[in-house]
């Protein structure tokens, strides 16, 4: 079973025929049957598969501890491309055979981790299962989460077959080091004419949910000077928050947005909205945020609204380990550059993991959109960089 | 059976317990038991009811032709007041029981009418009931409407136990004049310091489905500048709509916006947003509208997205029958006032059954709303100006 095979055999799960984007949300039968081919793939190969009680799997190639973990996650955004995610477990299963057709036998265990939920697309928190596995996240917060249609996160996952048991993961203390293959989600790479780059830390990001209050009314008959109108307060916030991230290098978007009543010919009562910002330290990012936050105020004030601004998660600057980072690009000669994107390897790093990540070029820098792509080159190319890291941190 | 007490009777049917606005969306459980409440008051009067198979009701005392109709709606925005509409079907009852008080026999025969959809809350078209009894719709173009979930209008129709038979209604040929009241929308009345006012007419007004398209991608990778994101222009567009239409002294809302894939940590790909649009006349209007769509397009340009304009209903201006409304307003010396909602008067007055409004006043101009209110003594009097009207209009 090769890369390309295996890579063949998972593309049509959670497919949307409309859009050609991916809905592989956690818990859902795209997500469940990725799990089920996953456990498959490890099972063939021999690998022993553990689930621990947050949704997470790892599969072990030897016993013991100092382990090497690698792996990713299986789940997608909404409408979501095929690579983010996958590639680096598609990778990692890949990497082991690699090894074994090298005849490696590691001294260290090797383990390939699926974190569940990565995304955030459900519960509205991003890396939810690493977040419970390393204790970053309480338990009680967890449990209190529901998705878009009010279920909590136990009762999903009971529903889906998984037997819930929330908090720190045992099998944790088994690793020694992590690293993450994961495809570019911006042109670094493109621009730096390599294949493959090893990431030095994530920028500082997080979500805030505005909720603008105004006053619902008939469209037609409520003269403009009358209205509290909360679609208009939003509107320049937006407007903001592009021109504040575009002059400042720093990102912030809103896309997603709920009007109520929603309705064409009422003037919406509330519109709430969710900021994702992200900037190049912590410092830059509050600055950030507060500037949109006063002008969303100020102009709620000239419209006779109201905002309320929540910030629903936040997620510190990450500096990967730079000795780690230093060892796995030295062979090679990869780049080492940044990302803006969160992921699991960021909060492993947080609670201590040593940890790093490779990255696969991405040609249009395009992600979270069905029109991600890396080619298939650039893929295997990962493959044996990962394989090569892999080899070198189990001498 | 007071005005009062029909009042109180209805007051609680389809209220959110949570906003306390009202969910009377056509055909769902709420509207059909105020559907049976109309007919169950009809009968307990001796009025015989009538159903057509466009979902309207009418009542009727005494027969023959030239009815003077009145009557209006029992449907709702999505989390409207409890005035809009049924305050037209309770005073129609209760000035019947005025007239039968008065000892008065009229001349001609009387209708009650209950239009059904007047909102357009669920498949998009305001006025449904009455633009299909009257033949305005074409019945190919109601069928192939559908609700926000995707099923067809006689669908909805025959599961609600109704009898789908769309098209022009016998009924109507029997209508001599249209008597519509209705509860004041904006504060004209409250300006004039007078209870009651007539309509002079309808402003024309429309419905504009705005597509934004733009490119998914990931919310902190992608650099501001490589974004093709449709929320920015959306935004953009939103703000001139309020400005043109502050300006101008004419009406431009968006209150309905869907965002694809509507996820906090992706670009969104496409944004549809609805406009609803009112002007003092014709050309007013269809040039708000264009200076609107001008600029989504140069915005576009800006953004590098791309914006596609629907038109999904238009109704043209809408002058009442100068000398009905001459006739009713002189008696009592109301004033004559314009409004900018549309209303299934403005339908019959076009399909050429001379027609009229009462208004109630509405001391906040609130509607739409939880919050639309009417004054008790003005409710009565609105009753009695409706049995003064409809006493003269049958002599």
């Amino acid at each position: 079973m090769t890369f390309e095979q295996m890579w063949a055999g998972i593309a049509s799960v959670g497919r949307s025929a409309a859009t050609r984007g991916y809905f592989r949300q956690p818990y859902t039968s795209a997500e469940l049957e990725l799990r089920a081919w996953f456990t498959e793939e490890c099972t063939r190969r021999g690998l022993d598969v553990e689930a621990d009680g947050n949704g997470n799997l790892v599969a072990w190639w030897g016993s013991g501890d100092g382990a090497v973990l690698t792996g990713s996650h299986l789940d997608s955004v909404l409408d979501g491309g095929a690579y983010d995610g996958p590639l680096g477990v598609v990778s990692s299963l890949a990497a082991v055979d690699l090894l074994r057709d090298r005849g490696v036998t590691p001294r260290r265990p090797i383990g390939i981790g699926v974190f569940a939920d990565e995304e955030g697309s459900r519960f509205g928190i991003g890396c939810l299962g690493s977040q419970l596995a390393t204790g970053l996240l309480a338990v009680e917060d967890a449990r209190v989460m529901r998705d878009r249609d009010g279920r909590l996160l136990e009762d999903v996952m009971a529903a889906a077959g998984l037997e819930p048991g929330l908090g720190r993961a045992a099998w944790l203390d088994r690793v020694g080091c992590y690293v993450e293959l994961h495809v570019e989600q911006g042109r670094n790479l493109v621009d730096r004419d390599a294949a493959v780059g090893v990431a030095s830390g994530i920028w500082p990001h997080g979500r805030w949910r505005f909720d603008f209050d105004g006053e619902a009314n008939h469209a037609g008959a409520t003269r403009m000077e009358d209205r509290r109108d909360p679609m208009v307060t939003f509107a320049q916030t937006a407007l903001v928050a592009r021109a504040e991230a575009l002059s400042s290098g720093q990102r912030a978007t809103f896309g997603r947005i709920e009007a109520t009543p929603n309705g064409t010919n009422a003037v919406p009562s509330r519109v709430a909205a969710w900021l994702d910002a992200r900037a190049e330290d912590d410092e830059l990012l509050s600055g950030l945020v507060h500037t949109l936050e006063q002008a969303a105020a100020d102009r709620a004030g000239l419209d006779g609204t109201a905002v309320t601004v929540t910030a629903e998660s936040l997620s510190a600057a990450v500096e990967f380990d730079p000795a780690l980072a230093a060892r796995i690009a030295a062979p090679g000669g990869w780049p080492v550059i940044p990302t803006q994107a969160g992921h699991d390897a960021g909060i492993l790093q947080t609670a201590g993991i040593p940890t790093a990540m490779l990255f696969v070029r991405n040609p249009t820098g395009i992600s979270h959109s069905p029109e991600e792509y890396a080619g298939t080159g650039d893929c295997l190319a990962g493959v044996e960089a990962l394989a090569d890291t892999l080899q070198e941190l189990t001498r």
